[in-house]
């Protein structure tokens, strides 16, 4: 048996890990459903910042996976929360998604104009204009607006190409007023792993963080002191590994070719 | 006589200087118009990257100053033109808006779509999309592609506050990709004060920069090797001035509160 299957909780990212895209990764979503037969408290954790936990719920239905809303851990409603919990029902603005105002609204929060939000949310929009750039720039440049960003990834990988992640916006941002986000809340910071432990129950050594990225899944695992789990079914390949590791000058402590070698290690 | 009015050549930055967005400072129209009747070299450069010089002409009608296209050295056609002389009639892919567009194809380059260019051009764009900077990422990624921007400029007053400038776009591709422009053309650079050095057939020791930004137009014109003067009718202000100076560590050789007092010298 694989030792990682002593620990308590897993707490999984999702694209790369169970599915690519909109495809399921059929042995890694039969593994994921054995899992929660066995009894462990499972979560899945992503970086995600244009969806809602209820729009995700769906992909999850269709690659199969057993999973229930509340497992779910999406930037969007990570920072929804994260607010609610450090600033209370508060004022917002956001450069996101119909996804993240969703999430937003469901944690209580207003979302409202520029010129009377006290937070300022950065996430990712497909829709990113010039005038939502513009409203985002002029709050940065306010000291007494709070700024918080729902993840920090640069690039996305897509079907067709590379394509910008949230991490632009904070690029630009950063660029044009020298401010960075008060808080991030996505991997490989510290926010969205605590609120996962925090549904688990769970002490840090009693879990595995398992993803496809070392310098976002595994170095947010190591930041919290769980036990992280590489597996090779994503960004980071057999092909790439070697290199990868070198890039991030970080180790997971174990690496698999996909989450189905769990249950069948040679 | 004020000493300035010696030197054979005027290199005349337009906002803040002879005009404030649409409207004129009519005294220094006055003064500008002086100095072209006394038989004065003038050009007028503007990092302005989104109106070609045709449009820019009405403006300059609009204020009365008597001055033809070939003096207007605007970041549209000063990037049209440093590419076609060092790269030749070049296939090119623009984030930029219809000014910049017009300049690139009066100056015989083709617009492509960005899978076929060499050379991105980078504009400010007030219609930005996630589209066009998904295009300009993939170019920048693709260290054979050739990247030239227009202006630095990060942040542009406006009438209702700050916009962001060309900067932006160059920060966000920069925070996603490790890029930056092979080269920029506008102020502080030196390519738009050499193309209009090369057009009054001056050296630089012969003309005066004058412009209302220390960080901008003095460091532009002393990069050349030019005088410089600071006038105080836009960004920088008798009530700034001494911060300004200290902010950027640089000195203009002259200062006046606007540049009718070239004339009226107590």
């Amino acid at each position: 048996m694989h030792p990682l299957l002593e620990m308590k909780g897993f707490i999984l990212d999702v694209d790369g890990v169970i599915g690519r895209g909109d495809k399921p990764i059929p042995q890694a979503v039969k593994a994921v459903n054995r899992l929660i037969e066995m009894g462990k408290k499972v979560v899945f954790v992503s970086n995600n910042s244009t969806r809602s936990r209820k729009i995700y719920m769906q992909r999850f239905k269709d690659f199969g996976v057993n999973a229930k809303e509340d497992q779910m851990f999406l930037t969007t409603y990570v920072t929804a929360t994260y607010i609610k919990q450090n600033y209370g029902k508060a004022k917002i603005f956001t450069t996101g998604e119909p996804g993240l105002v969703e999430e937003l609204k469901l944690a209580g929060h207003q979302i409202v104009d520029y010129r009377d939000a006290d937070i300022l949310v950065v996430g990712s929009n497909r829709q990113i204009s010039f005038e939502i750039l513009t409203k985002a720039l002029r709050m940065c440049l306010d000291q007494d607006k709070t700024y918080i960003a729902t993840n920090p990834d640069k690039i996305f990988p897509s079907e067709d190409g590379p394509v910008p992640g949230t991490g632009m916006i904070i690029g630009a941002l950063y660029w044009m007023t020298d401010r960075m986000p008060d808080c991030i809340c996505g991997k490989p910071e510290k926010v969205i792993m605590e609120q996962a432990l925090d549904y688990l129950q769970l002490k840090a050594d009693e879990v595995v963080v398992v993803g496809d990225q070392i310098d976002v899944d595994v170095v947010a695992g190591k930041r919290v002191g769980a036990k992280t789990l590489l597996v090779l079914s994503g960004v980071t390949t057999e092909e790439n590994l070697d290199r990868m590791i070198e890039k991030f000058d970080e180790k997971p402590d174990f690496i698999l070719r996909d989450l189905s070698e769990l249950f069948d290690t040679l």
